[in-house]
């Protein structure tokens, strides 16, 4: 949540999920009413992709469904999160004005029949945009049903990218404002490369197809532009809803399952950070993944958030949508809230039957209330209203990895030295390891405030700015500890090789430099004379302060350091050179380097026991197959009332949730 | 075949193939007349793709070559299946008329140098069609040798769909004539989904590339729509033709390797039914593939029929073009026969030195005579003649496995449960392990009449209408056994979920509902506690009258039920809750539902041989490396007279026709 | 070199890099004269890519730098290799020119931001090339600096078939010229099949995506028209330049990882051969694949030519750029010198900081002067001022190995009998068993004089034309030997199959006709009685003149011949029946026909090491990682002055080179 002042604080977990009541006939509504009640949700999203319901035709509009339904909540007690319809246009736009549809990367126009689609820089679509907005503004501005405002649906899904003329031009004007001068363009994007000079902004194209590969620097503020487009109409329906309403406005994210969005530009134009997450089904251990997610939107959020969108069971749109087990989706949902999510919110509320999401499950799915689903909804129902005393409170961290979109979308753009260089390979590997030592983290941004943390990781930070490597520098002289891997450090914001040697922005922090790149291949894997074993990577590393903490055992680089470690004013900067995992020496380095900067795990608790302290509580999520206990807690159960002096029990998939009395 | 009025009764099993004399000097058609007669040849397919030869311009003619072609064959007893080439449109209808150049999914103007690649809504292209046929059947319609017309070649293939802007326009009036008020398409199609509602007609779009999800039953009306074309291109042509000819009418089907058309529409609209069929050619046991095509041909026919083109070796057109083995030929086109078929014909008469497919098999290969393909040519024609007796007779069946084109274009949508749900793989399964226990099998529509079979088996039934839930449950009710496996029954025609739960055509039927699917992941095998093993799904079913036959010993649903039965009126209904295959519990399962539903099968006939009744022959195919014994036939051997009373010799790769005198 | 009069004879070995001093500040550009002085550069490649400088709007010229760069150049005793600057148009001319811009076979529009992505038949394109041309030529044709003219860059690389309405009428002008009469094109190509005649010039289309299968003779001569729509632009730049200046042009070759160029058309317009080639950094023995680069581009030039690009170590654009390792750069530099090469240069003397290409190698890489890279850059400079005596020197050879462009594409069309037919695969499966026996080869087009070799392999010839056959029969006849592989002599030169049966072009030559093709399944690999085992292929080989050798024991053939021999005239012509490889017959065979054709192998040389023999000098480069010695040499150490008296020592990776004193 941001300190803005139309902010409504959540008082309760908010709980509930998307309801579109047009799908059904009005006696389902009671229904769906009473049942919502028996399920304790008090909050529905509602008319998320109505627009072609309350505007059926241009200027005709059809507000009585949508009254009705908001009536018959509010007398029910639920409260409305009430959509903006704008990402599913209606059809009669896309006829009256063709040039609305957007034109992906192959150029082709999309059709309809489907939600997006829409270029997002097209004046006809912001125009009917702002007017459908500003009709649901004035009509329910000030209904006291309406909490929250949830604009538009899943910003730069399905359609980041434009590649029309009037997103063309768009991006010439974005490049000028943000340039002043083409001579400015030209020197930061390198053009003098290939002789890709330009003479006026007039000149640049956007970057569909044109092989071989395209200057990088363009494709970077390409995707920065894209973003900033889709921000542009947040903030326009925003800014309409301001004038008539009081309640707090939110879209909601897609993190980290949504590349395409700088989220850290995205967090301070709204009031109530929301995200949607859904699991990588087929994944093993995809409940790390999920705290991740949740970790990471706190860390964007700058403190609680809700869960916009989560399922109560299996999703539609993977190869194999395989269901939750037993116990899973209550683990999910207390994780999230674990790790600061204050709201609880599923799509959807009701399956659907017809469309192309009538297989994604929901809070009341097709087999009806007798159902282990529908068992499931209100029993967690019934626990969210004992657990509402976490609502507002913090999780707090010794630990930061480093984040930046920017980074990301330019480790992966084209011609890298490996296509193994993934950006989400490394942090992720990094993340797992450390939440099987029970450490909980941040997500920081490269140029942010570094100093609150003990240790600060960098796995994949191929792009760092002179501001984010003198940061850093700050950071480690000022006392700080700091874990970096390869490749990191290396261009900055316009994908310019820093000067000298690799890695230019880190270079006297990590005090070494890089002769050469020794990409492996495919299945190499060198050992380290640690014991450790790497992947991936290899590089020459010359030693200019560092000490070498191992040395490459094989590969290209045997005898060479593998793992250094630099003493610099009052803190220490270590490098990893080659890709670790877990468990091939990924756990006892990170060991060493959270002992050597002191930070704190809880001793005696299983692997697979997620422990998060959120405030005065203490969550105790058991993802494995085996009964345990947890040492050394105090306490009573926020949900059985129990009390533990010391061992706490964890059943097998069980979760608990102790309301710390004595640390 | 159909019993039209003008329908010339096959009475000698035609054979032969295409033929371009166009491709050769005129010397050769006299040596390739010679080469037919010695082979046996009676019917000659000619005028195939010739339109630019006679028509070489704008309504300018040149049919001498073809005058003297059909006048030669005549002379030499050979009968003419004339071709109308509006399959290939000549290079000058593509340079007068652009616009029929068919567009495809993704905005691709498909250029010339091809057949196909021609929009069949144009109505430049219809009328240029429409011209060609009537100039051909005005000159050749009373021609004593031209015994069937074949209209176009292989409708569907190539060029299914044309996103261009006729064929839009052509979809709308399509739709406007089938839903005549716009609200019933919207509630057809749920349109109330992402509020996706349209006004008028003339707001639909055609199903082009538009991310995320299309509204699927958008999808499954473009597919009917798009077939319907073809199908009117047809109409036209055959109405012209009757003008002037009493020959019947045909066009090349191509079951069950085009997925697109539904031939359930098509078998109506032509005379005789006539299919195109090849082998896969690196497919294991693809023979099964082979007698599952023909019946589904004869099914669709509804009586005997005619192979239209097959090959008598290897194709050109897959990945690894294998040839046929010693003997595979001849057992191809005789299992053709046993299973309905009375014509054999091949593609093509004489291997082409040019184009496009110059590497296909040919009845005179490029070696000549001096080949073994030649003397397997010759010999068969030989045969054939001796085989006349089965011309006209049918194949009777005391199983149907329910088929449609529908369900199948549905189920494989966009965003089903799980991407391992495969139509034609669940299908195979059910038709293989029946061939191996030597039952031969019907195909039958869901809301057909199915009460002549002891036995109906749903293998993947995932769209079934209201109607056909209720002829099947009717079906049962009177006596019937139905044996379905899971994911059937799920949705209605528009692809919508049937209320209540799933399966919501089948409930009563079968006694059960279910509480969740569960698809499996990609290498999960759950045991059942039969022994047997399952894959790609696993469900909680809840019985519901039904009783449990075998439950799940592992996987999701350990526990509960896996196969269940369950006794309705004087039938039984079974279910599959998983994938099993023969190997895997598929076998003693349907040996089981077999014995229970009286369906009688041969005893001590090894599996590799394929025994097929027709009327009163029984064919014996040997598909194995053995030698092997046909017990308890007694009758004489269609081909070498020997006389048999009790066991049938048939050695390895042979095949026997015994013309049976005493059941 | 041809032996054109403006030829300047290369009399160092030339050594250097493609420099682009835009890229750099002024007095970077110091540093780097010094440095390259340092390194013994003798040439570099400047201008390639820097219209958008020279020219920065339509008619506006600053040739400034360019002409201070040269100046400094001179002054330093190194030469310059001046570029045109056409493979990177400016975005003026894209912007004032749209139509320009490339057409992709799916018809995507060619975006900016890179370079090439222009039609090579444009008007406006030419012209603007013609300009930018003159404009260099006639400052620069008589500057003493300018020793040589790089016209381009990689014609033909990433823009090589354009399919706008431009391209589409210049193919069509290319075709009438070539065929004067439509007839004779509907006779070339066939259009019989299918129908696909055409009534004028007009009617033909270019083979964009039409499926299903597009005549392949279009296929081949549109091919044939791109690769001349370059040809053409670069006579039009070299005839504007030999008005001005005596230097002899080259444009760079990309062989043979450009399968498009057919570079037997190439190698008469330019006055030096040059050529790229890059390591294919994953695959094993990639310095085979180098030897047969550098063997390929000296039989394309006829005698001695120079790598215009390789790299020092790692490139970019591979999935995972491996670096080069100890000693890898020196033994493929002085590879490409053994065979033939007057020129060593690299891309690039200076790694980018920006743009596509930053990651790739260069002679002063990132890290600087404090490198290993660049300590190996500096010895081979130095190195190569002793080797200069090679210069000018020949590569002679007893075997030669048939190559042709238009064969290679003939096979990789749609529909052949196997997409396991591939035309490199065959061709380095023989270069690599000839080069593990020491047996260095030339590449020889099909219809050239063969007379000089005791040896002729013919691994993949499918395209033969009649007069390749006649060629290839009257070498054998006049007592040539020649070893044939399956699939070859099939089709002539518009893929039509040769009349009769196959292998029509080599039938008399080969003493058999073969049956019927029976490609393999991707796993089969049926022994021959030899002891050798077959892939991909077999087929029924009927003996008419030669003898068996060999016969299947296993597979669709067992029993029948798999390698033959033919005695015919003073001659003697093999067949392969099927693919062998060297370790499953292959080397064998080999070894039988080359003895039998009386050619010479070193005798005691390990198989890792590669000797080659240029002029009186002998290159021994060791491969392997074991010290060896090659015995029976007698002679001076080019590098270390050395005598030798017989036995060589050859350390793991290093490279030795004998003056030959004495045979």
């Amino acid at each position: 949540m941001q300190g803005t002042p139309q902010e409504t604080a959540l008082q309760t977990i908010r709980y509930g999920g998307d309801y579109n009541p047009e799908q059904w006939p009005e006696q389902t509504w009671l229904e769906d009413v009473r049942l919502m009640r028996e399920a304790g949700v008090n909050l529905v999203s509602l008319g998320v992709f109505n627009w072609g319901i309350l505007e059926p035709a241009p200027g005709e509009y059809d507000f009585s469904d949508l009254d009705r339904m908001i009536e018959l909540l509010h007398e029910n007690g639920i409260g409305v999160n009430l959509g903006t319809p704008t990402s599913s246009p209606p059809a009669w736009l896309r006829q009256s004005h063709p040039e609305i549809r957007l034109v992906d990367f192959d150029g082709r126009v999309m059709a309809g029949g489907s939600r997006h689609g829409v270029c997002p820089s097209s004046p006809a679509y912001t125009e009917a945009c702002a007017n459908i907005v500003e009709r649901l503004a004035e009509r329910y501005g000030d209904h006291p049903a309406v909490e929250m405002w949830h604009l538009h649906n899943e910003y730069g899904w399905a359609n980041v990218e434009c590649y029309c003329d009037t997103s063309a031009a768009a991006f010439r004007g974005w490049l000028a404002e943000k340039y002043v001068d083409i001579g400015q363009l030209n020197d930061a994007w390198g053009t003098a490369f290939w002789g890709l000079v330009y003479r006026s902004f007039d000149q640049v194209e956007t970057p569909s197809a044109a092989p071989p590969g395209v200057n990088p620097a363009l494709k970077l503020d390409w995707k920065r532009f894209s973003g900033d487009a889709h921000i542009a109409n947040y903030l326009l329906q925003r800014d309409i809803i301001a004038r008539y309403s009081k309640a707090p406005a939110t879209t909601n994210f897609m993190i980290p399952n949504c590349e395409d969005m700088d989220y850290f530009r995205w967090a301070p134009v709204v009031d109530i950070v929301s995200n949607n997450h859904y699991l990588i089904a087929e994944r093993p251990e995809n409940h790390i993944e999920l705290s991740m997610s949740a970790d990471l939107t706190r860390s964007v959020a700058g403190g609680p958030w809700m869960v916009m969108e989560h399922s109560t069971s299996a999703v539609n749109w993977q190869p194999r949508n395989i269901a939750k087990t037993p116990g899973e989706m209550r683990r999910n949902s207390l994780a999230h809230l674990a790790r600061g999510a204050d709201g609880l919110m599923f799509f959807q509320w009701r399956a659907s039957r017809a469309g192309a999401e009538k297989f994604h499950s929901a809070m009341l799915p097709h087999g009806g209330t007798d159902t282990q689903v529908w068992r499931d909804v209100v029993s967690l129902g019934g626990e969210l209203k004992r657990l509402a005393p976490v609502v507002g409170s913090n999780v707090e961290s010794d630990v930061a990895i480093l984040w930046d979109w920017e980074s990301w979308w330019a480790l992966e753009l084209e011609w890298r030295p490996s296509e193994d260089l993934r950006f989400r390979e490394r942090v992720e590997a990094y993340y797992a390891s450390l939440w099987k030592q029970h450490v909980t983290v941040d997500f920081a941004h490269p140029e942010s405030d570094l100093s609150g943390y003990r240790l600060v990781v960098a796995p994949s930070s191929y792009l760092l700015s002179e501001a984010a490597g003198k940061n850093l520098r700050g950071y480690v002289e000022n006392g700080g500890n700091l874990l970096v891997s390869y490749f990191s450090g290396i261009v900055d914001e316009h994908d310019g090789v820093h000067p000298g040697p690799h890695p230019g922005a880190l270079r006297e922090t990590l005090g070494l430099w890089t002769e050469e790149f020794h990409p492996l291949h495919q299945d190499e894997a060198p050992a380290l004379d640690s014991g450790a074993r790497g992947r991936i990577w290899s590089e020459r590393v010359r030693l200019e302060g560092a000490e070498s903490v191992a040395a490459f055992a094989g590969g290209p680089d045997a005898g060479h350091p593998a793992i250094t470690r630099h003493r610099l004013g009052g803190g220490t900067a270590w490098y990893a050179a080659t890709a670790l995992d877990d468990a091939t020496g990924l756990r006892s380095l990170l060991a060493e380097v959270l002992d050597a900067s002191g930070v704190q795990r809880p001793a005696g608790v299983a692997e697979s026991v997620e422990l998060i302290r959120r405030g005065d509580h203490c969550f105790l999520i058991n993802h494995g197959d085996q009964d345990t206990t947890v040492p050394d807690l105090r306490g009573t159960d926020a949900l059985t009332g129990a009390d533990y002096d010391g061992d706490v029990p964890v059943s097998a998939g069980e979760v608990v949730v102790v309301t710390i009395t004595k640390e």
